[in-house]
């Protein structure tokens, strides 16, 4: 892939700024940033975005809303607050997306999965008033019980549909996905509410579940098939590569670059 | 549960020797033993199914046959023997079934697949002269790319319809499918092709892929539901505990009778 095409996450250079994410992006000649919050806090927004326009790069999502199921009301009710300020930031930087991390469960998975529909659905219409998209992601399941019960893509596709809303659709990471014999006829029945594609590779042995992600090309999932599938389903958005890894982390920023870059070019 | 019902599977005591799993069955009230062909390596199968049938412990499961997709024509033939031998296992024993762990993809997650389907499709016959039942086991999607591509319950059955054999079923782990928003439909499907049921519970943060789990009650998982899921599908066997946990094994064989013991007991 061309990297103008491409997307770089903030959280494959963890531990940088936003100014210096927004460097390296403009260095490597990436199509745009995808924005974990905590490069947001205490930011001037409005700066950020002046200055990402000024380079030509998009804000192809931002990291996250979400964390629906809660154990408590005034839990679900802070979980709502910080999700409506996740959607200003969105908005602020002109975001393509917010990113939904759903939430896990506490003890009960069909009632933490309810709880997920109805905090989107509630969650739908102040994105709305915003114009801020809201993306859906399916988590692997080996996080169900530490980020998010929406464990394939078939649940989130059967999630967005019974949402109903064009501005709910799906952020699509092949790390989550790639193992599931339904993903290429899920890939396509997402078509255009595939609103964010990710990147990053499995490698086995995992070291937990978080962090032991691999630069696309290092591991086990055809990349290039995971492109051509959700090209073929009409995704024309840019394709992140979010890499969290402990290892990569470790090098430091300019490795990593070199790493994803490399990566990307040859998809 | 009462442990008459259950069945002390071999690798919660790993290290011991099939005498002494013989001997923590029987002095606890298991119904029966599953077992891992390490304890069966040099041992005399017709003593060994003596001692057992004296003791009326019934033989739940053998561990494993599988592993059938494998980069080359000779090593598919090794893998096909192995397999054979592993069927000749299960009969000595009278074992109610040969747990099939498929085997992981070599790049190739469709093809892999396939190979499993073949693989199955050509060991039946061998195992139908013995009258040996093959249970084809969903593993987590995170060992999807180190011990099976069959990686949800939904796709075992659809693998077990498609071979339609009478001998050829499922055996259903807590651990693996959990997680799945469709667990509860997919077991309904499976019905009387439920030829093993075990138990092991989900503890986050994971460490690793294969031998962090729970004894049942230590995690996340509903196992009272679990059960109940099976009985209400028609599952009548033994129910097996089967944990593969670090610290369990390092606690040693009788603090892992106690706590697995506890943990049936409260379900």
């Amino acid at each position: 892939m061309d990297l103008a095409q491409c997307s770089l996450n903030s959280v494959t250079v963890k531990g940088s700024r936003f100014g210096e994410v927004a460097d390296l992006a403009e260095r490597w000649g990436f199509g745009g940033v995808g924005l974990w919050r905590d490069v947001l806090e205490d930011l001037d927004l409005t700066a950020a975005a002046t200055r990402l326009r000024q380079s030509g790069l998009r804000v192809s999502s931002v990291c996250r809303g979400g964390m629906f199921p809660q154990p408590t009301a005034r839990l679900r009710r802070e979980a709502l607050a910080d999700n409506r300020v996740a959607v200003d930031q969105a908005h602020a930087l002109g975001a393509e997306c917010l990113v939904l991390v759903c939430g896990a469960a506490h003890g009960d998975l069909a009632g933490a999965r309810q709880q997920v529909h109805d905090g989107i659905a509630e969650l739908e219409p102040y994105a709305r008033a915003a114009g801020v998209r809201l993306a859906v992601e399916p988590f692997h399941p080996m996080m169900a019980s530490s980020r998010s019960v929406i464990t394939s893509l078939g649940e989130a596709n059967d999630l967005v549909e019974a949402i109903d809303s064009d501005l709910v659709g799906i952020a699509l990471d092949s790390y989550h996905v790639w193992w599931d014999a339904r993903m290429r006829e899920e890939i396509a029945r997402a078509g255009d509410t595939l609103f964010s594609v990710q990147l990053a590779d499995w490698i086995t042995p995992i070291q937990g579940e978080l962090s032991s992600r691999g630069m696309p090309g290092e591991g086990c999932i055809d990349m290039t098939g995971f492109v051509a599938d959700c090209t073929d389903a009409g995704y024309r958005g840019l394709v992140e590569v979010e890499i969290l890894s402990d290892r990569w982390w470790a090098e430091g920023p300019a490795s990593a670059l070199h790493a994803a870059a490399s990566g990307l070019t040859r998809i």
